[in-house]
């Protein structure tokens, strides 16, 4: 007997429609944000996809996060925006910022938005093939609540802040490069911590700052940036351009949803768009690009870690086959979905 | 007896400038690469430092690189520039470039410019440092010849592309995050084979594409990414921005000085800058930033990975101190540059 069922696109859309309908979001914003989260199950971001619809339409009818924000975008520059949120669900929020910076690129080939007063906005490759699509590239990241020691401390004082940069390709697998900057997901830990196993060295800290591969220890300890500093220093980076330069909260001050689910989180996120077709000029860049791949994906592949991989190509794949087959869905999971969609 | 000495930064700015004159710079490109070179040895980057003016002056005396390169800004839009660098100097071509884009911040707000024709132009940090001073934000990369395989592969096909991430403080103490994307540098395990050690398992490939401690038959090998996929994926992004989008060389078409040091390299560089004072606005971006390195430095501790220190704390700090005491120097690459200024 599986735990899982498969439900085509339209369907899942549909459900997840209805759910965000019930908790109080608009049509528009509703088929947004289910676009948003489904898009991420489709690329295999499961952590990241409806799973969060529970969450989500828990947040909204709390009041934790406002169902009927009104987001002001506001223009300071020809290229540059702040986005202020109003404390609306993420994937409402980073949609029309991208949507903002996507106006900007077209006339002025490049764009900076910034949002505030945000909350969690699902994963950041379903704005980036959004981007893509039209024919931009894309650097994009947010600010996330605390669940990492800044390298050489044994306090969590940043989050997991991904950062994603992507590039338009002319056969529509773009390259897509979305990542966080720990080691390894919370939730690998915490299934070690259910099955009882041990996690490898180095994935964690235990409350000491320690070294641990006690799932237990390390879930009371914190998560370890990849690359040691460099990942750390990288999550602080996107928190500058997420967080501090648009005057949404940062660090310590960013709010937990587990923690405070009734108050704002006060995330920040942004997107940098650039227009290929005002710098190389489009057709030389979709060249260059299909050069670009050919180079990488033609490197003889090693015994140890191959095959060779474009960040985004397996995501892309999997996107293709959930458009034919559907999206696969632990079933009690569907379960909460489909009785939030009858209300 | 010590190897080394130190020198005044004003002794040194004057050695590096006469050798640079006798290769063919002018005043005013001798005194730029200059300065990039020695900021770097300053700040504690000694591989990008001073040790490069011997190799610098050789290629500009083997026409390698051109001394009397005319460097072409092409602006193409309000903040977006393709710098020329008609195979000049990297520190040249790059100076100029980050000079355009100062240009653009101040006026639009934010800037892109990327560099193509370009050479090894040094390390990001002194141009970050050069734009912090200024107001701005940096994100900055380059590509450069290849030294590591794509994760998953056994040929070297990508660069060690550095990326840059800098913001402005009040204190004039910058977050300047200036990383490569290997674990280690090719310096380090060149120092280990000729000291018959071993190396860290992780750092290296064979020449087979397995994990090696030999330090020679990684250098027959491939550098590892830090982070693996992660690592291997920013080094990509970085050569997209930096190469691709303004048709610079990029993955194995950049040339290798030491393989090929007659021949122009195709180096591609890129700048985005961002201007706070049209976002947050200058003060409260001062006073953010300043509570963000608060809450960062304050944080406890921990035993094996501590103290917790900001990106770029300790290269300011040396370079405070190189101000007032000079620059250590070895003996022997001080007798060589003395020997290039005498012509």
């Amino acid at each position: 007997m599986s735990n899982t069922e498969t439900v085509d696109v339209s369907s899942l859309t549909q459900l997840c429609v209805d759910a965000f309908r019930h908790a109080g979001l608009s049509q528009e914003n509703a088929q947004i944000s289910s676009r948003i989260l489904i898009e991420a199950d489709m690329m295999g971001f499961n952590t990241h996809g409806v799973v969060r619809v529970p969450e989500y339409t828990d947040r909204l009818r709390r009041g934790g996060v406002n169902p009927s924000a009104a987001i002001d975008v506001d223009r300071r520059a020809p290229s540059l925006a702040v986005v202020d949120g109003d404390n609306g669900l993420g994937t409402v929020v980073g949609s029309k910022a991208l949507e903002a910076a996507l106006g900007m690129v077209t006339e002025t080939g490049i764009a900076y938005v910034g949002c505030k007063n945000s909350n969690h906005f699902g994963a950041l490759a379903p704005y980036a093939l959004h981007a893509c699509n039209a024919g931009y590239l894309l650097l994009g990241g947010t600010n996330a609540s605390t669940t990492m020691a800044p390298w050489g401390g044994k306090e969590a004082r940043i989050g997991n802040n991904p950062l994603c940069i992507a590039a338009p390709c002319a056969d529509g697998a773009h390259f897509i490069l979305d990542m966080a900057m720990s080691v390894a997901a919370r939730g690998k830990i915490r299934a070690a911590d259910k099955a009882g196993s041990p996690i490898p060295e180095g994935w964690a800290l235990d409350s000491l700052g320690d070294s641990t591969t006690d799932a237990s220890e390390a879930l009371k300890g914190f998560l370890l940036p990849f690359g040691g500093y460099k990942g750390s220093g990288l999550a602080m980076a996107v928190d500058i351009l997420a967080g501090v330069l648009n005057g949404a909260r940062f660090l310590t001050d960013v709010s937990s949803w587990s923690d405070a689910p009734d108050a704002p989180s006060g995330v920040g996120h942004f997107f940098v768009l650039l227009d290929p077709g005002k710098l190389l000029g489009a057709d030389a860049f979709a060249a260059a690009m299909d050069r670009f791949k050919d180079i990488v994906l033609t490197t003889p592949s090693a015994q140890s870690t191959g095959p060779v991989v474009l960040p985004g190509q397996r995501e892309q794949q999997r996107r293709r086959t959930a458009i034919k087959d559907g999206v696969e869905i632990p079933r009690d999971l569907l379960d909460s979905i489909e009785q939030l969609a009858r209300g």
